[in-house]
C-alpha cells in the first residue's frame, strides 16, 4: 500500500522554513499479528516540535534529518490483526505527519464512543488539555479569588488554563497576539481581562489589568512577558513554566530576565514541567475534564488547515499565531 | 546615658561607601517596666542589609535615611526590669549597629548557658545557618548520593550548606573567590571539590567537578554562576535560590540567564526562600544542628572587625569577599 509522509529535510536555522520539509511517498510494510493498518483523519502540530528538530539532548531525542516526523495524530482503523481493535474504530496515535501507518495496536489508543468529536482528543482532552489542567492545578495550586496570568492564552493550553481557572474561582487575564484574539477571551471564553500584547506591552499592560498583583503565572513565552510578570508576582507566587515560545526559533539563547532576582525577594516558585512524566494523573485529568468538554461548560476552537501538503505551513503558523486554539491538519 | 551607633547617611548608589555611613552620639532612654538595658559585644553584618539600603519595596521595609541601621546582635545585660532577664545574661538582638541599647525585654532571646561561644548563635546557630539549614533540607530535599553545588561556599550560608549536606550523603562542590578559601573548603570543610572562581569559569569549572550534572545548586550568589548551573542541572533538579549577591550592587538590573529555558525542558524547580517565614521550623533546626555543632562535627568560621566604627567597613568586605564564614564587628 502506498501513501505520504513528511520528512525533516533539514534543521531549522531560527524560524523554520517549508523548504526544511519533505514529501515523500512510502510504501507501508505488510501488517503482521498485533498490527493495525490506520489511515489518518487529523493530526496536530504543537510548538514543543521545534525543540525537537534542533540537535540537541531533551527530554525527546531529536528529530532525525530525512525521517518523518511523529506527534498526535487522529485516524481510523481500516484494517486489524489485534483483538481490541476494529475496522471502522477511531484510535489517537503519535505517528501524525502521514497519511497511513501500520502499527502495533497496543500504542494506540481507542477513542470512546460518546458526543465529543475525535478531534477533542488532540486538544482539550488531548496532551494540550492535560498540560493545561496538570500545570494550573498541580503547580500552580489555585484557591479561589486569586489573580491567574496566562500568556499565549487563546492558544490551545492557554485558552484551557484560563477558562479552568474562571471556574475554580479565580480571576483571569490574558494576552494575545491580536485584538480578535483578546475579543475571544474576554467575550466566549470568559476572561476578566486581556490585551494584545503587539499593541500594549507586557509590562504596562500588567499595572493596569492586574494592578493587586499576580499570583499564579502560567508561562507558555518567556521573553519579556516573564520578565514583566516578575516585576508584578504577589509575595509566594507560583509560575508554572509551561514553554518559552519566545525562544524556540533563536539560533543563539538570549538574555533571560532581569528581574530574576525578585524570585528571592518575593519568595516565588518557578517549576518547569513535561506532561508526559504524568502519566498517572491522567485518568483524574479526564475525569475532571471529560464532563466539563460534554456540558459545554469548557469551550475550546480549532484552525484546521487541509491536506498533509499543508502541515509544515501549519506547523510554521504556531510561531506567527496563526492559530485560535488547537492547530490542526485534515488529512486524505 | 551616652552611647555610639551607625546611621545611614545617603542610600548608595551601586556599591556602599562608608561616606553612606555616619557614626552618631546619642544618649539612651530611661528604662521603663519590662525593659533591660543591653551593652552589645558582637554584631552582625549580612549582604541581605544592602537591599534594605535601597529605597523599594521588598520583604523588610527600607532603612530610613539618618536612622540608625539594625541587624543581628549579641550582647549583655547591663540592667533589667523585666522578671526574664538578670544582669550579665547573654542575648540576640536584631538592634546591632550601636554600642548599648534600651528595649522590651520580650524582644531580646537568652542565649543558653553551655560550651557554644555566644557568636556561634549569630551564625552557624543565627539566622544564616537556619537559612542553609532551611533551604537545603525543605527546598532542595537531598538524597544521599546527589551532587550538591554551593556558590560562595566558603560564607556564613554556603559553608553550613555544604557540611550539612556532606553529613547527609551528598557529593559536595563549592565555589569561592580566591585559592586560600578554596582550600579550606577541601580542607577543613571536607567538601569533594571545589573552585575559584576569579581564576576558573563557573562554566567551566562545573564541567570539570559535576561531569554528571547537578541535582541540587545552592544559589548565594546568582549572575553567571546561575547561568552555568543551569547548563549543568541534571533533569528534576531543584534550585535554592536563597540569594543574588552578584546584582546587589548594579544601580540597574542586569539580563538573567540566557539558559532560563531549560527549567522546562529539564523540569527545573527554582524556589525563592526568606528564613523569617519559617520561624516554625527553627526548634527543628536547633535540634538538629547545635548537637552537630557542640560535637565539632560541623565547624565554623569567624571574620571579626574590631569596632563599632569599622562596621561599614565589615559590611562593605562582604562584596569583595573580605570574611570567611560569618563576618562579625567586635563592639565596646
Amino acid at each position: 500500500m502506498q501513501t505520504r509522509e513528511i520528512r525533516l529535510a533539514a534543521r531549522p536555522s531560527g524560524a523554520p522554513a517549508t523548504t526544511d520539509f519533505e514529501l515523500a511517498d512510502v510504501t507501508l510494510r505488510e501488517p503482521e499479528e498485533g498490527d493495525a493498518v490506520v489511515r489518518n483523519l487529523y493530526m496536530s502540530v504543537d510548538p514543543y516540535m521545534r525543540m525537537r528538530m534542533n540537535d540537541v539532548r531533551s527530554y525527546t531525542p531529536p528529530f532525525t534529518v530525512g525521517k518523518a516526523l511523529t506527534g498526535g495524530a487522529v485516524g481510523e482503523v481500516l484494517e486489524s490483526r489485534a483483538p481490541d481493535l476494529q475496522p471502522g474504530d477511531l484510535v489517537v496515535s503519535q505517528l501524525g505527519w502521514r497519511e497511513h501507518f501500520v502499527a502495533k495496536a497496543k500504542w494506540l489508543e481507542k477513542i470512546p464512543a460518546g458526543p465529543i468529536p475525535p478531534t477533542a482528543y488532540l486538544g482539550v482532552l488531548g496532551l494540550t488539555g492535560f498540560t493545561g489542567w496538570y500545570g494550573l492545578k498541580e503547580i500552580g495550586n489555585p484557591k479561589p479569588g486569586e489573580t491567574v496570568f496566562v500568556s499565549a492564552a487563546s492558544g490551545a493550553v492557554g485558552s484551557v488554563v484560563g477558562q479552568l481557572a474562571k471556574l475554580w474561582g479565580c480571576r483571569v487575564v490574558g494576552s494575545a497576539g491580536s485584538a480578535a484574539k483578546v475579543k475571544h477571551l474576554t467575550g466566549e471564553l470568559g476572561f476578566d481581562a486581556a490585551f494584545d500584547y503587539h499593541a500594549q506591552s507586557p509590562a504596562q499592560a500588567l499595572l493596569e489589568l492586574a494592578p493587586e498583583g499576580i499570583d499564579i503565572y502560567f508561562d507558555n513565552v518567556g521573553g519579556d512577558h516573564l520578565d514583566a510578570v516578575l516585576q508584578n508576582m504577589k509575595d509566594f507566587g507560583r509560575l508554572v513554566e509551561c514553554g518559552m515560545i519566545a525562544g524556540y526559533n533563536e539560533a543563539t539563547p538570549v538574555p533571560g530576565p532581569k528581574s530574576l532576582p525578585l524570585v528571592v525577594t518575593r519568595r516565588l516558585l518557578l517549576k518547569g514541567f513535561i506532561i508526559t512524566d504524568h502519566w498517572d494523573r491522567r485518568d483524574a485529568f479526564l475525569a475532571d475534564v471529560r464532563p466539563l468538554v460534554e456540558s459545554g461548560r469548557l469551550k475550546y476552537s480549532e484552525t484546521v488547515v487541509e491536506g498533509l501538503e499543508r502541515a509544515p505551513e501549519a506547523f510554521i503558523g504556531l510561531f506567527g499565531g496563526a492559530n485560535v486554539g488547537k492547530m490542526l491538519v485534515r488529512l486524505g
